[in-house]
């Protein structure tokens, strides 16, 4: 027996989401079906319709790949989730299972490549994967999270991406009191970093091209701001911090936050800038400069708790579905703060 | 009271180095005078022979800065040498002191800069620093290291500065029993990286261009060699490295080496490759790039000792002083089996 799904598809490469309808597999036995209620906007899925597909049959894309919702169904198998549960999904829905990575819990750097969430091809079926803009999501229990229900579901779904992409590395650079977190760039994932680093007991500094941003920053739990335009300010902040998260997506100098960091400190930056020029004397000193993406299932688990025992979700904007046309185009416009969360709750 | 001292200089760009007579200072309270017998030659020399120097003045050039050599004489405040003591000298003969590097042990990464052994500017009186390819020298006694005397010395002298410079990633990245190494590069550096990290206990694969360097790596302490140009071996060797010390000074693609490293591991580059090219997402996966170069005085002594105790020097081809040229000739060739040491001690 399939579901019948109610989503938002672009069924032509640029063309406009519109609402679609097809169907969601059957159960497996360690399968749950999941009635989704609220799925982020990532800069991900601009980037996903902007690509081009390459053939009629699987050319429809329903991006999403942040979402919160109820379990409705569970299969056979299932052990760790019941009907009623909310839970929440991120980006990547499977993975191999035995490779280093997924062994040492980096599902997220599966050696055979994880599953998408969306675009995604399914390792069983071979299916392409439709993603969170749609009333029904069917996912591989291991691929599904307990979601703490004191939190606004509709402010949790961005963790499950934005979340969990900044959560990661300062999990992995060990943040916590003492530590010196810069941030850099403060929408969707950097609003984030700053209130899990300040939660975390670090010293927060956010770099900003814009000091209208300051107090927000404060807001969010921001120690210390940084105009990034500003040389005697970044003059005054060199070789002070331990980690420097960076949320620009684009390309952008990194030499300047490498300069941040101190001996054996770390640049992180959480986007695909694609190829950079970098002046290789910039890592002297031992300064460190790596990139992550994601995260594996155990800090996945770990950030929703964090979050759920800290109160912390991200600051959204709701919209209904139908306007998910406008989310996109103002997220693409950067007229977010910090990311739109689409109620999904109206297609069922 | 100054002292007579015989040296190797070019007196003007792109010269030869002739012999040129000139004064070392007087012993200051800290000061150690040492007669250097032999010096190592690097490609640093190399690269400061052909840079542009400013005006007549200081247009002396002598080149050298990993020495060895004995105390003749020690100023009156010095406390750790005395007279006929086997002694050792590096690239830097000085820092501030006081900043977070110096107090930190890595007075290479002052942030007042380092003083130079030659080239640079002394910081009390002003004066350019002259080198080792010199009968004599006066050095800090902080800046002065104790020479293990069961070590040749000629082939203690490329320690001071080859040695190291791949000592300090090693340790600062902790290897030891376990660790998964890899040396780029069987050069003046390479081959002391892999002693090093044979003697500290880690496995060890070399990379290399060239399939005939094999049995010389496998000589040095290898335990794999992978020729860089064959795909299939590098797909092999793909994530399963801690750590990867990049002795080639010359701009090359980093990627095929970030993608050797596992989750967590890095690729520290130890030359100046100047502008790069990089594609950040051979980063994913946490993997990390650094730059390191020299090794604060901790390190250095450790270094020292750690050859002692391990029987470690480099591998030489000793020349008479007045062959200089021809040893600076044949490096910038590649004509040589692992470094020169020119044996200064013809010039007292």
């Amino acid at each position: 027996m399939t579901f019948n799904a109610t989503a938002y598809a672009a069924t032509t490469t640029e063309g406009p989401l519109e609402p679609w309808t097809f169907e969601r597999r059957d159960l497996r036995p360690d399968d749950v079906l999941v009635r989704v209620t609220f799925c982020g906007v990532c800069h991900t899925d601009l980037h996903s319709l902007h690509a081009p597909r390459e053939d009629a049959d699987d050319s429809s894309l329903v991006p999403g790949h942040e979402f919160v919702g109820e379990v409705v169904e569970v299969g056979p198998g299932v052990t760790g989730f019941a009907a009623g549960d909310p839970v929440a999904v991120g980006n990547i829905v499977d993975s191999c299972g035995v490779c280093a990575m997924c062994e040492a819990g980096q599902e997220n750097c599966c050696l055979e490549f994880p599953t998408l969430t969306y675009g995604g091809t399914d390792r069983v079926d071979g299916s392409t994967t439709y993603g969170g803009y749609s009333s029904l999501y069917v996912v591989r229990e291991a691929f599904c999270y307990h979601r703490p229900t004191d939190l606004d579901p509709a402010a949790v779904a961005p963790l499950m991406c934005a979340g969990v992409t900044v959560w990661e590395p300062l999990r992995a650079w060990e943040v916590g009191p003492g530590s010196q977190v810069g941030v850099v760039g403060l929408g969707g994932l950097g609003h984030l970093a700053v209130k899990f680093a300040a939660a975390l007991g670090a010293e927060v500094t956010v770099f900003t091209r814009t000091a209208g941003k300051a107090d927000d920053a404060r807001a969010l739990g921001a120690d210390h701001v940084v105009v990034s335009t500003d040389d005697d300010a970044m003059a005054a902040v060199a070789g002070t911090l331990d980690l420097v998260v960076d949320c620009v997506p684009t390309t952008h100098p990194l030499e300047p936050y490498l300069a941040s960091v101190r001996l054996d400190g770390t640049v992180v930056s959480l986007g695909d800038l694609g190829p950079i020029n970098l002046q290789t004397m910039a890592l002297l000193g031992r300064r460190r400069l790596s990139s992550s993406g994601s995260a594996g299932r155990p800090h996945t688990q770990e950030m929703l708790d964090f979050c759920g025992e800290h109160g912390i979700v991200a600051d959204v904007e709701v919209l209904p579905s139908a306007q998910v046309m406008t989310a996109l185009d103002r997220l693409e416009r950067g007229d977010v703060r910090y990311r739109f969360s689409l109620d999904l709750s109206d297609l069922a």
